[in-house]
């Protein structure tokens, strides 16, 4: 089939990471280029990617996620973050990249400009952090194919205290907040969970076709 | 770079499908897949994925999602849907796929099947339907990345009336409700968006690196 199917099938979620293996600068690009260039809502791209390779700092994150070896013995550690605070300010800042990047005038998009606004306004606090946070497990889905296509292991981890990595990591100054985080870089020679068979549900249970 | 890296680039929300153009039963058997094959929460894969190609059926959805012609028009579209009730029978069925799968007893399971059961039985109804809905975002990156890795255009969408979706699809009486939607297929060849400059910010202000 292809590539990605079979890297999908390659992949899993690496429980003890070899802590002599690195990310080349190269592999790190690629997954920072693929977070970067992922899809969001408008291609707003609400959010932050920081990248954690300090063994000091991750000494700290590990407490703060229930002591998870895969926090410190990675790689890098990637926490996903949403913008805290998006409203028209952030439409504009968008809109004036596109004029700039495309060589075009911001004013041609006025009516673009004002639909995108109307919609990241009329949300309360809630809908909008629900909606940011979609958009950051999106790029984590991206950056997981990414991973899984360069042979590059990864694991997903969504328990962690998020306000203590907001505070360790200084996030709220940035205007940021975590949403998930995801370890990468080489499996042990002895994860046990390596070699456990994948196991989905079957296309029949889990795909209808109308 | 890497071949995902060229192919996120080659990438954009389509707006314009050729109607004449459709995917190859192979082309939407990779598609399904990565969604089959996608990593979620435990693993435990709270969802179920409709492929629409029901000509009548998508003129209805389309009408409930604002018009957009991307409904219509692609090849297929496909409602990436969350399981409404989501616990312990849950856990239990993915702990007996396990067992099954790997050819092991459930029995043996038992730790893993508890803590996986207290996670899901500890969030409200709120929390419980964030949780699943970010596992379908995560899946919506994975197929996107799998569509773009096969020059197969796609449009995700979440301009959509879920609520119409659940009822022209029979969603409810399957446990499932609509996320978020995504149309598959080819770009018309005078879509204008095709060959506009994809923006994206610099990787020095969504990058940190610590």
């Amino acid at each position: 089939m292809s590539d990605l199917i079979t890297q999908l099938n390659w992949r899993y979620a690496t429980k003890k990471f070899d802590t002599t293996k690195k990310l080349t600068s190269e592999q790190l690009s690629i997954l920072t280029e693929a977070l970067r260039l992922a899809p969001s809502s408008f291609g707003l791209q609400p959010w932050g990617f920081v990248v954690v390779t300090d063994p000091t700092i991750r000494i700290q994150l590990k407490e703060a996620a229930w002591g998870q070896a895969q926090v410190t013995d990675a790689s890098e550690l990637i926490v996903l973050c949403r913008k805290t605070e998006f409203g028209e300010k952030n439409v504009i800042e968008f809109v004036q990249d596109i004029a700039a990047q495309r060589g075009i005038p911001a004013e041609g998009m006025a009516e673009y400009q004002k639909m995108m606004t109307d919609s990241v306004t009329s949300m309360s606090a809630t809908d909008l952090s629900a909606w940011t946070t979609h958009q950051l497990y999106l790029s984590l889905g991206v950056v997981l194919s990414a991973a899984a296509m360069e042979n590059i292991d990864a694991c997903p981890m969504e328990g962690f205290d998020k306000a203590k990595f907001d505070e360790i990591l200084g996030l709220k100054e940035k205007g940021l907040s975590s949403c998930v985080i995801c370890s990468v870089g080489f499996r042990a020679s002895d994860d046990e969970y390596a070699s456990l068979k994948k196991v989905r549900y079957s296309a029949e249970k889990v795909i209808t076709k109308i």
